[in-house]
């Protein structure tokens, strides 16, 4: 059985005098880009750096839209009109989509951003407003969404196709939810366990509790390397590496869903 | 012969709390609208139901990018790169595009706005940088620019359409160029005679400067209406009605260019 | 008995091309001038000229902080780490008092804005900070907030003078708390009513709830004129007058608290 | 005799998530902070901290005012209103007195930032318009400027001290101007030669150009320490070092002057 997989990062996010992240490196080993669109980070020049950039290295080219908070990073919760939110993002995901088009490329995702992908994961009438906004965007958008959570359920129900995000360093719960960052053990500190629980989720779409209960998540369809660590780049080329060695097919959403 | 013509006016300035201008009542009488992008004014919001109010009354939608100055309504200089400002462009009309594309219309055209459209009209290197930057995004988007300008034969050469804007409020040298705002005469005070001067250019390409000569600003193809002050309703009214009355035919760009 | 009371309206809330409010003519009538102070409206320019001219009116000059939103006018409730809306505070309020300072007058009072407002009114903690805050700036500096709420409270924990502020358009509940605008009572309608509860409240302290209850509220110092209304000018003038009839002087806070 | 010299330094301009500079190192070094006010960099979380570090370093704390441009760094020239800038300047150096305040330190100096540093050096109207707001602001404050250009005349004239700044790393033409970055020699690239001119321009005033002539700078009060590259604090350490075995008295502007 052939398995595959995409690695997604989040990208982009530098602004003006200030560089964020090692994109150009990062882009070597990842597969899809989370291009910022200038609400949570990026600037219209960074962004356009970052689509051909990605174009370039053939990683296909996501929006990543954001609560309009450039000083909070788009990790903060806005109490937004619904109406009001639907324009902010087509706003943004159409500015980036005009930037992927004039370089040849095509908007292959989107993935929100920090406190509104948060929300979105557990409020269903969110996760429908966006998956709406998408399809209104374009039918063959890919919804990229954490596994399992309410904006799956709305980007199917949109006739999106959707991508399965797995976080391979943190721990999740009995009932496949990932655990709260308060908690002691959110966190899985060593990278080959990382790496070790990406096969074991790709290949049989088990992962383990920290108590040693066996969850069964679903097919799997992507990756998040987080990108603003030092480990970064090393982190991508260690699992891309390891997930190769197993057989398994690292390439970009559009090419396998 | 048929003569064609097109109003033009400035739309969506609003943001969040603030309102601005008088859309709905002056969209039943423009044909075309230059629609903030949210660098000079416009939220998202704003945009998008400018768009949809322009498309409902057939009005032709246009994208009208500025400088990132919201605080000075794009009215000021800046010293931007050119690889910026390039970027700075296709982000603001590619979300505009992206919006009208929703809705179901197309992108008409551009304008720039404020101080980025005087600067255009002088410096050949900014026009062909914008021009550049249109053709980029559609071949079939007419670029709106006053007429005689650097921004004409940027659009020309970069194989746009472009359409040729009067403004009938205001006087012009012997050299078909506007005379300054800080000159005594440069403004035309009686509507009266701005219709008159409006429908002299249709006809015959002519119009008179304040010290009486005839001066040929070659064909016209479309009128300034400023539409932030308090008679720009009534003016509209009047100057489409009498335009109508000389037989003058009142259209979108897109139908006669 | 002498009654004093004051009358307290936001201001300075245009930006850049964007007016807001009647500022120079509300001055005329009211006794202190909540300043915007950049967050949710204002910029540095109006918030000089309104300084300027409230010192001029011989008015109170107050503070009137808010989150940084801009588009959302303040009135979106935004997840603010503590340490960084202490921060935004002394930013905003500092700023305010140098240019009063300047213009030779102090800083008078400070009014939250908004969703912090109304938040702060039942959030002890909010409060706190916010009374903290404006102790560190200056223990002279009046806390104008909403009678009887976690805001008085705070502030006179904090050692501040504290302005109990009452709304004359609005109904109130047994509890003395504020109807939900929700409510279908929450507002009174009439003017005359609204000058009548306003008398009421300050000779005897009693409010009348929709269903004929009476409610002490407490000693009120203070009346909110609702700045943004095509009436304002005319009530602010009505309330004025009306009050004075009754014997009560209405001046600004500092001058009897 | 005596010599005293003050090394200063941009800081606090890191913004939200994005994070610039090593405030915390190079404040063990140099003895004036250039805190950034929020408009070209700088939040008020970060400013706090900023001047709390400052402080507790006995470092004199200063603010940085610029035109507001966060995406441009405060780098580009803008078209402002004079007006408008008076206003932009008191804003943001009020802000920052008042965090001083707070905090238990005085406002020890203003540096302009950026494009608005390079402009009032050679343009007195400017020049001028600064000096007054800051001499508005308080007249013990002292104006920190390029030796020799307008801001320093204008500071003299608004009857404010001024502290005549020099650039070890930069090279001089024979009217002792700053040889424009364009040119070839515009750099100093090796340290040891940089520390040797602060050093010689601090014992009699002396610079020498790329082309071996002489140039009196007057007398220097403070020497500029570029806080955005990779050897800032190695830099600060040793020229302070190497200043203090010269004999030289490193301490704040306040002490000395």
């Amino acid at each position: 059985m052939t398995i595959n997989v995409d690695l997604n990062c989040d990208m982009g996010e530098s602004f003006g005098r200030y560089i964020l992240g090692q994109d150009d490196e990062v882009l070597q080993y990842v597969t899809s880009a989370n291009i910022a669109c200038g609400y949570h980070a990026g600037d219209p020049p960074v962004i356009d750096k970052t689509v051909s950039m990605a174009g370039q290295h053939k990683v296909g080219i996501g929006a990543h839209p954001s609560y309009p908070d450039l000083q909070g990073f788009g990790r903060r919760y806005m109490e937004v009109d619904e109406e009001d939110l639907k324009s902010f993002l087509v706003y943004q995901i159409g500015a980036l989509q005009t930037m992927a088009r004039i370089h040849g490329y095509p908007l292959q995702h989107v993935k929100l951003h920090g406190a509104l992908y948060l929300q979105a994961a557990v409020n269903g009438s969110l996760a429908h407003l966006a998956a709406e906004v998408i399809a209104s965007i374009g039918k063959d958008i890919i919804f990229l969404a954490q596994a399992g959570t309410e904006m799956i359920r709305a980007g199917e129900e949109a006739g999106l196709k959707t991508a399965q995000e797995f976080f391979s360093d943190r721990n999740y719960d009995d009932e496949g939810k990932l655990l709260s960052r308060k908690h002691a053990q959110a966190m899985v500190e060593k990278r080959e366990e990382a790496v070790e629980r990406a096969i074991r989720v790709l290949t049989d779409n088990i992962v383990i509790t920290p108590w040693g209960s066996k969850v069964n998540l679903g097919k799997v369809d992507t990756i998040c390397i987080h990108g603003d660590t030092p480990t970064t780049v090393s982190f991508a080329y260690d699992l891309r590496n390891k997930l190769e060695k197993e057989g398994i097919n690292v390439k970009p959403l559009a090419q396998f869903l």
